[in-house]
């Protein structure tokens, strides 16, 4: 079974927006066993839009289209395949009822163009959508072509395929099955990963291994196929048990969970709390421990000290000590992490001082050097770090140090 | 002058990898006055690359394949190519003396893979590739369409393009130009903005209009035409004026800022400063405020009070009052904006309390309810709001929301 996607909106043909939809949707499909042929982004002009859909009719049997399922003028998905497919669109009064439910839900009244997305070509079943107004589409095409309509925004196009899309395509995809098993380092770079496991894995073809390196951390995707998924998943687990004995310690997750899951799992599990003192990360390690449903149970809550005076005045940072070994250095680091410890009166303190830039290096301590530390009743421990790249690529890298750090005292 | 591109290569078609060249060269193109009316993302496969060119070729002017020109077995752009225009390949010996003193260069030999990057179709002009092995392919179809071949790596394929490419295209490009504004509006839905604006641009189309939901905000897309830049700019202008004054103050930008760069000039231009205070968006709002380059200026830090207790202990919350009245509401909000105003000793204090779910939701105050607070020397001012989403959306909208406030303030 083939699949095609069709990013759909004008906008994703401008040099601002892209279509990363996609992505998902692929990964979706290639555990069913569906591969994606071809990738297509089209505007929102109507006669675009049926050649789009009429081509990809040629090459795939599932066509699933994105986007352009809006209320307003230029949103002509339903009408661009309801012409090409010869199908009437007709007002479906139990859309129109949900859609407007969701208005009154907040506090909101329907406007009259929302009543566009109740309209569902004759013979197409129209799929709920949890997180927004559009329903998706789901038509069958002379006997054995499937066209998926689905909203654009990721998190609608998301939910609405997991649950109604997913199981239906389940019962119709070939019996070949994939699995596939992530692991994820930090603390390695890409090629110290690619010595480490090259050998093991290039003379393997099932699972094939790609490494790919995110900021922060290597992912390595181990994908098999077999003849059922008990046999794919065998030999998915076999290579990745093989190269996780090898890396070690670094692999933090061999499954979908991010660092600070993991992190969150290991607090919760030895039952500490945790506060956080963050300066150039601004509010970026809170927020991400406090991204974890249920973080509440260990994250205590934290201390953006941004200027130097706040160190001293919210955490009791000497003033001496910053003017001495200045306000990114290991020493204020570790004052940090003990002294936000004690304020909060959490189990262990971890903190973060450095220069994300574009200014405020120096040759001594340049763009990108970070100090972390980690406090608990007895110790301070801090490292220093130097990262590459811009404001935002460091300051993802300083957070996933300082996550890094807390995860290996956890794990011993 | 229409074009389409094609981007090869079976990886992108993969979850991990993305065709990233397309949104420079639609760059690019626009700025020729040529616009990009499909783009697609195919395999290795001869057959489907073919398919891909046939189909274009009916679409476009212009088909500008990237990718699939190197030297290995899979590399398959030239061969499918001159094969869909009954071309004939042939060794070109100019071509294989520069491939070979490329090699020469760095004291290595040729491998006899890279002679298959010397043929070149019959008819075609080939084009010299400075930085990487592949040259390009320049092709005249039927007289009147162009198919354009480069090379996938991003820097060998922008070098090309501008020096070899750009100067020919320019030559045959229409005398028609574009220009584009976006405007950004906070604090309205896509079909309030589409209410408001709709009557005036669906009557208009130069320049085009598109309405566009993003998370917590909608983006307002505007592009003209014009026999030049000034001509086209001047439409773009006028027309994004006419739907900014119908807008009013909910339009927060009209350039490239994003919110938290639109608040930092204003704080920046008013010499203030601000602490923020925040609960469940955890850190959130203060790491999108340090976000943006220099934001030590105006932002002097911030408390994340995730326990009821430390909103207390850090911020001086009377503990009465969150029981009183619960920790998410108006006063506890108003409260802790006050609050970290006065601890951190900023001109203003910014603070979010709310549900961001999944869990701890009432009948009385479901998932999604946040209160946000602003105080100044003088005053202080609450907002209820309800959001609806995930975890991540409600959490993202409430710092909207918060910056929306504190824009509006700054704004008068």
């Amino acid at each position: 079974m083939t699949a095609e996607i069709i990013a759909i909106g004008s906008e994703l043909l401008t040099p601002f927006h892209q279509d990363t939809n996609s992505l998902y949707l692929t990964d979706q499909l290639e555990r069913l066993g569906i591969a994606v042929v071809q990738k297509t982004v089209v505007g929102d002009q109507p006669d675009r839009l049926s050649q789009a859909f009429a081509d990809a009719l040629k090459h795939a049997d599932l066509v699933i289209g994105m986007g352009g399922l809006g209320p307003t003028a230029d949103d002509r998905t339903r009408e661009a395949v309801a012409g090409l497919l010869n199908r009437k669109l007709e007002h479906n009064a139990e859309v129109a009822a949900l859609i407007e439910q969701r208005f009154r839900a907040r506090g909101k009244r329907m406007p009259e163009v929302n009543l566009r997305q109740a309209r569902v070509p004759e013979g197409a079943d129209w799929l709920p959508n949890d997180n927004g107004t559009a329903p998706g589409l789901w038509l069958t095409h002379e006997e054995k072509k499937i066209i998926l309509l689905l909203p654009g925004p990721p998190h609608e196009l998301k939910a609405m395929f997991e649950e109604h899309c997913l199981p239906r395509l389940r019962h119709l995809a070939p019996k070949q099955a994939f699995a596939s098993k992530v692991l994820k380092v930090v603390g390695l770079t890409e090629s110290e990963v690619e010595e480490l496991i090259g050998p093991i894995y290039r003379e393997i073809s099932n699972p094939e291994t790609t490494v790919l390196a995110a900021p922060g951390q290597i992912e390595i995707h181990v994908r098999a196929t077999g003849s059922d998924t008990a046999e794919a998943l065998r030999r998915s687990e076999a290579l990745a048990g093989r190269l996780e004995s090898v890396l070690g310690e670094v692999v933090f997750s061999s499954g979908p969970e991010n660092l600070e899951q993991v992190v969150g799992l290991y607090l919760m599990m030895r039952g500490a709390t945790l506060a956080v003192a963050e300066s150039c990360t601004g509010g970026l390690l809170g927020q991400r421990l406090t991204s974890v449903p249920g973080s509440s149970r260990y994250f205590l809550g934290g201390v953006v000290c941004y200027s130097d005076k706040l160190k001293t005045q919210l955490i009791g940072v000497p003033l001496s000590l910053i003017k001495r070994k200045g306000a990114v250095s290991a020493e204020v680091a570790e004052s940090l992490a003990k002294g936000v410890r004690r304020r909060i009166r959490s189990a262990l303190g971890l903190s973060i001082t450095g220069i994300a830039g574009p200014e405020g290096g120096t040759p001594d301590k340049p763009v990108g050097t970070v100090f972390i530390a980690l406090a608990d009743a007895r110790r301070v421990k801090s490292e220093k770090h130097r990262f590459l790249g811009d404001r935002e690529r460091i300051r993802w890298q300083a957070t996933q140090a300082a996550l890094s750090l807390l995860r290996r005292k956890l794990h011993k």
